[in-house]
């Protein structure tokens, strides 16, 4: 049988706001991302990086005042300071899981970035959003300072940027030269630093890629089986926390827009991981998308659990 | 011909000490390394940290007081994110360049680690200096704080970090895939991200591995023909500074030895670039280190300039 060829997502908000929750998490997703690997998966890694990103904006915009002539660090930098703060801890926590399961496989993590199109709708209306969570009166103060802000899902508020679509991925040739060479690759990091190609120049772009679209392309371009998006919960459901609640456990490509059509998804939080689902599962014949618990990854392959969006 | 495979360290102090600063310096890189191209060369480029990582550190220890719960970010974490940081500038200059002169060739960054040894002597005597120029007085109260701090070559104070010798790259084998599909390789950035490994687990450690050295230990491990060290002089000098100056054109290993035993290197600067062209020089006939500045490395690679070291 041929190896089946699978791009994880995984979540930036599951990865911890420091250097210590971090590693705890990605010592969880490694043991997940090995039974995978175990059982004859390619696997390429993607991960968001929201409050990490966030984290380094903060940071560095604290050298301002410090610093002569030091001025704010555009976000695209951030994004890719966020690839090697977030990409070398999974790196290492895969690399032992596979030592400790006594297994010789080889991961590797390359800095990507992702075109996007300066024209993109997205610009006009910031909806990506980053960092630690604020109080209300803290967001305001941004807000006056130019710096739009939104409630996020209940938990307070965050920073937001635009989130234009992935045109296309840059390093695709590196990733596709690894993985031929029998790596697990982590790339595409929060989404992939973005760029606009100014005349065979890249030029960094103040926004943030979605993390599940830049999947979803990346997964097409590598003519992936599956991709598998990770989130908070195990399933995806319609009439989520009311009484008719259902969970569903297969959607094809017709109801899974349906649903959305009727609202059932929130936007900025299930909606664009059923949209990237479909984006990918729609582009060819036997592509898949799965939307399930880091936990249930294993079995959610193995069609026991998570929502299974195809055509 | 078979190619000439070569490996350039570029110095940390180079790349300027912000964003734009940066962009800048990489632009002027990028013509020399596309100059190397074009000769056919296989090309690995390697770049310290230190003006960079010290920003990045500076930056984190900002969140400690502004965020609950946030500890001092371990060096390695720095020296993973300064990857990120130098790396894709350094890699789209590159690229750049190759797009203006109609080259269509393949440019990757990857993330990368070198293992040091714990029992390292270096680590009882930090003398890597990292970060900004400090008056005395920042640096007295630094001390106070327990941070060491140099005088460094002239130019003001700065913290130090124990410098240990490389031992292991541990992505050599990722390197040689992508040189072998006819990348330019940007790596071991900022000397590496310094790791032990504990029982198969790689542990980050508080240090800085010097670029020099692991570039002369990578050109090695890749059999390189060259390793080209660039640094802010044409040449090495004997009495630098002094009346009877003279500016050596050719040295072999052991007139390399000799003059560094008379002292005519200055230590933390010269000494130790001479010290990691004779490692690369004599672990196999035919190795030669050039040492020069970034405009003159064409030349000095075909004989007209440059101090070159060798058997």
């Amino acid at each position: 049988m041929e190896k089946q060829r699978v791009v994880v997502a995984l979540g930036g908000n599951a990865l911890g706001r420091n250097v210590e929750e971090q590693k705890e998490a990605v010592a969880k997703t490694a043991r997940v991302i090995v039974d995978l690997y175990e059982q004859g998966m390619e696997l390429i890694i993607t991960h968001g990086n929201g409050p990490q990103v966030g984290m380094i904006q903060s940071a560095m915009d604290s050298l301002i005042t410090k610093y002569d002539n030091f001025k704010q660090v555009p976000l695209p930098t951030s994004v890719a300071m966020s690839q090697g703060y977030i990409g070398i801890d999974l790196q290492n926590a895969i690399k032992y899981e596979l030592y400790n399961r006594n297994i010789d496989g080889k991961v590797s993590t390359i800095l990507s970035q992702v075109e996007v199109d300066l024209n993109d709708k997205a610009f006009d209306h910031p909806s990506k959003p980053i960092g630690r969570f604020m109080t209300k009166e803290e967001a305001e103060i941004n807000e006056k300072n130019g710096v739009p802000c939104m409630e996020d899902s209940g938990r307070g508020y965050r920073i937001v940027v635009a989130s234009p679509m992935p045109q296309r991925i840059r390093e695709l040739q590196t990733i596709k030269t690894l993985l031929a060479a029998g790596h697990i690759v982590i790339t595409c990091g929060g989404g992939g630093i973005p760029v606009a190609n100014q005349n065979g120049k890249l030029v960094g772009v103040n926004a943030i890629v979605d993390k599940d679209n830049v999947s979803s392309l990346l997964a097409a371009n590598l003519d992936a089986n599956y991709l598998i998006i990770l989130t908070a919960v195990e399933k995806v459901a319609i009439n989520f926390g009311k009484e008719n609640e259902e969970w569903l456990s297969d959607l094809t490509i017709e109801q899974a827009r349906e649903y959305a059509a009727q609202g059932h998804f929130a936007k900025g939080s299930m909606l664009p991981k059923v949209e990237a689902a479909i984006s990918f599962a729609e582009s060819k014949e036997g592509r898949r998308t799965l939307i399930t618990l880091l936990d249930k990854a294993p079995e959610g392959i193995a069609g026991k659990t998570g929502t299974l969006i195809h055509r």
